[in-house]
C-alpha cells in the first residue's frame, strides 16, 4: 500500500509526514528519528532565524542520511493598531504579574522583517540542498517556487478547502497537504473566503482529490493505522501527523504539554486566536477562557504571538499549563508516549492489517 | 466487506442507513426504495403526530417487505421566555411581511405536549412492529428501551462525542450512530459538556470504537464508496448518509433544496441555531445571516422551530431559498441527482473496488 507517486517523490518508504510543528517541537532528534524510520521528518522553521534553521539542518544531516523537509510560514501583510496592542497588553498584564514576567515586549514584528527573514530562510534551504520544503499560511511567489523546483526541491503546499488546494496546484506545488478541521495547532487557511470553514477530513479529502491532479496528503486527527488506511481509501496518497509525533519521546515539546495531551479527551480542544492572533486548535485552558471575549479585538498574527511569548515561556518553565498553548488535534485519546520507532512500526503494521 | 454484526442485526444486505431527515424529506418512496435496495430506509418522524407516523409506516410496508426504521426526537425540558419569543417575532416580522405570511404563530409547543406525542409515537412503533427505532437529541428512559427491546425492536442511539456514545451503550442501545462535525441538519448532541465540541469523523470514530463494545455507525460527510470504506477502516460497522439521499429523485426534499445542494461547495455550509433553536448545519443564506447576531437570544428548540415554520414553508412555496433551511453536510460537491438504486449500486461497487 505504500509505494505510490508521493512516496517516490518524497523518496520515503512510507508516505507519512511528521507535521512541521513550530516552536521547538520538531527537535533534531524527532526529525532525524522520523526520517530514519522511513517517513519524512520535518523541521518546523516558521519562527526560526536563518541561522537557527541552518544549524538545525546541519544537525539533522549529521543524524540521518534519509530525506527530510523544512516548513516555512509565508509572510503576509497584517493589520494592527496601537489600540489593539494596548488592549492585548492590558489583558496580559495580570497574567504577566502572576508569572513574574517583567520584561516589556518591544521589538514587535513587522511585515518587512518577516519578508527579510523568509528570504534568508529560503537561501539556507537552497544552500543546504534540503529535499522538501512545505509552506503554511499562503503560497510563495512564482519566482520562489521556480527557484526551489529548479534546485530539485519538492514543494508542498497547505490547504483547508478545495479552493485553496486548487490555488496550490495552479501555483505549481508538487503535493498538497489538506488540513481537516480535526487538526491541532494553527489552521493553515490563507484564502479569505476559506476562513472559518472548518471542513472535516472525511469531507475534505475526496472533494479535493476530485478537483486537483497533484497528490493529496491528509492531515488532521490521524493518529494510527486506522486513520492512515482511511485516508488512503478517501483518495489521499499519504498522511501528515502532528499530535501523534508531539507526544513521542524524541519530540521537543514541553513535558507538561505532552502530559496534558496524554490525559485529554476528544471534546477538550477548541479553536482560539488568543495565543497568536491566528486560529489554532489546542486544549481548552484558563488563558483561552480569559481571552475569549476579546479574541476578535486582538492584534493580528504575528503581533499577538510576540505579545504572548513571555507568558507562554514563563508558564512552561513554571509548570503552569493553564497559560501554555497546548496545541492538540481532536484525537488525544489515541496519543501515546513512546519512541518514534515504536509509533511508526505500530501504525504501519496496523494499516497493513486492515 | 458487508457481512457483519450490524448488517445481521439490522437484517440488511448493506449496513448503510438512510439518515432519518425530518420535515418531509424521508418520503415513503425514499424510505421504501432504500430498503428495497438492501439498505435501511428510515422514517424521520421527529415532527410527526402518531397518526401521521402510523400512516407512513403502513405506506412503507405496502412498498417493501424489507426492514425499515423510524427515528424519534427525545423530548426534553426547554427554557423559553416571553421576551425571547417577542424578540424572535420582532426579527421574523419583516420576513413574514416580505413573504406575505399573515397567520400569527399561536399554539407553541410545550414539554408536556412533546412527551405525550413521544409516548403516542412509541405506541405506534410497537403496534406496527417496526423493526428498528433510532433516537436523536437524547436517550429514552430505561422503561422505554426495555419495552422496545422486549418487542424485538433494534434500538439505535445517536452520539457526537465519546461520552455520549458511552451513555448510549450504558442505556442498552444495540447500536450507536456517531455523528461527525461534517454532518448536515441538526447536531444530535444531548449531553451538556458535549455542546459545541464538533468532533470530525476521522477523530470521532476510532476514539468511540476504542471505548464502547456495541457496533458503531459513522455519520457525517459520507457520500460515496470512499467514505464508506474509510469508515470501515476507522472501525465503524456501517454508515448513515443524509445529504447523499436527500438529493435523490425519490426524496421528499423540496426541489429548490436539492438544487442548492447540487450547486454548493464544501465551504458554504455553516452551523446555525436560527431556524430551530438547536444547532444544525445548512447552506449559508440570508436568513442565517440576518439572525446570526441574535442566535443565543432566541427561544430554545422546539419553540424557535415553530416560530419560523410559516416563513420556511412560504419560502419553499414561493421559491426563495434565501429563507429556507437548506440542511446539508460538508460534502455537497459529491451530491448527485439520481435514483436511490443508482446511488446504492454505485457506492457499493466503489467501496468494493477500493
Amino acid at each position: 500500500m505504500w509505494k505510490n507517486e508521493t512516496a517516490k517523490r518524497l523518496q520515503v518508504r512510507y508516505p507519512i509526514i511528521q507535521a512541521p510543528m513550530a516552536g521547538g517541537v520538531t527537535s533534531t532528534s524527532l526529525v532525524s528519528a522520523v526520517s530514519n524510520a522511513g517517513c519524512l521528518g520535518m523541521i518546523g522553521a516558521g519562527y526560526m532565524s536563518a541561522e537557527q534553521l541552518q544549524e538545525q539542518i546541519r544537525e539533522v544531516k549529521a543524524l540521518t542520511e534519509n530525506p527530510f523537509g523544512v516548513n516555512l510560514f509565508i509572510p503576509g501583510r497584517y493589520m494592527t493598531t496601537d489600540e489593539k496592542v494596548a488592549l492585548s497588553n492590558r489583558l496580559l498584564d495580570p497574567l504577566k504579574k502572576e508569572l513574574s514576567v517583567h520584561e516589556k515586549t518591544t521589538n514587535l514584528p513587522t511585515a518587512e522583517k518577516d519578508y527579510d527573514n523568509f528570504a534568508n530562510q529560503l537561501k539556507v534551504i537552497l544552500d543546504e540542498g534540503v529535499p522538501v520544503c512545505s509552506f503554511t499560511f499562503g503560497i510563495p511567489s512564482e519566482e520562489v517556487i521556480g527557484q526551489l523546483k529548479q534546485a530539485n526541491v519538492t514543494v508542498v503546499g497547505t490547504a483547508t478547502t478545495v479552493k485553496e488546494a486548487i490555488l496550490n496546484e495552479k501555483a505549481g506545488m508538487n503535493v498538497v497537504v489538506v488540513q481537516g478541521s480535526e487538526a491541532g495547532g494553527h489552521r493553515g487557511t490563507f484564502e479569505e473566503s476559506s476562513e472559518g470553514s472548518m471542513i472535516g477530513l472525511m469531507s475534505l479529502v475526496p472533494q479535493v482529490v476530485d478537483q486537483v491532479n497533484i497528490p493529496v496528503i491528509a492531515a488532521g486527527g490521524i493518529m494510527d493505522g486506522r486513520g492512515i488506511k482511511a485516508s488512503f481509501c478517501l483518495g489521499a496518497q499519504g498522511v501528515q501527523m502532528g499530535t501523534a509525533f508531539l507526544t513521542c519521546e524524541e519530540s521537543g515539546a514541553n513535558e507538561l504539554h505532552k502530559k496534558e495531551i496524554l490525559k485529554a479527551t476528544e471534546d477538550q480542544t477548541v479553536i482560539t486566536k488568543a495565543f497568536s492572533g491566528k486560529a489554532a486548535r489546542g486544549i481548552q485552558n484558563d488563558f483561552i477562557e480569559t481571552m475569549k471575549a476579546y479574541e476578535d479585538s486582538l492584534p493580528a498574527y504575528p503581533v499577538q504571538n510576540t505579545l504572548t511569548k513571555g507568558i507562554r515561556k514563563a508558564a512552561a518553565t513554571q509548570g503552569k499549563p493553564a497559560y501554555m498553548s497546548l496545541w492538540s488535534g481532536q484525537s488525544p485519546r489515541l496519543s501515546k508516549n513512546q519512541s518514534v520507532d515504536e509509533l511508526i512500526t505500530g501504525i504501519v503494521a496496523q494499516a497493513e492489517s486492515i
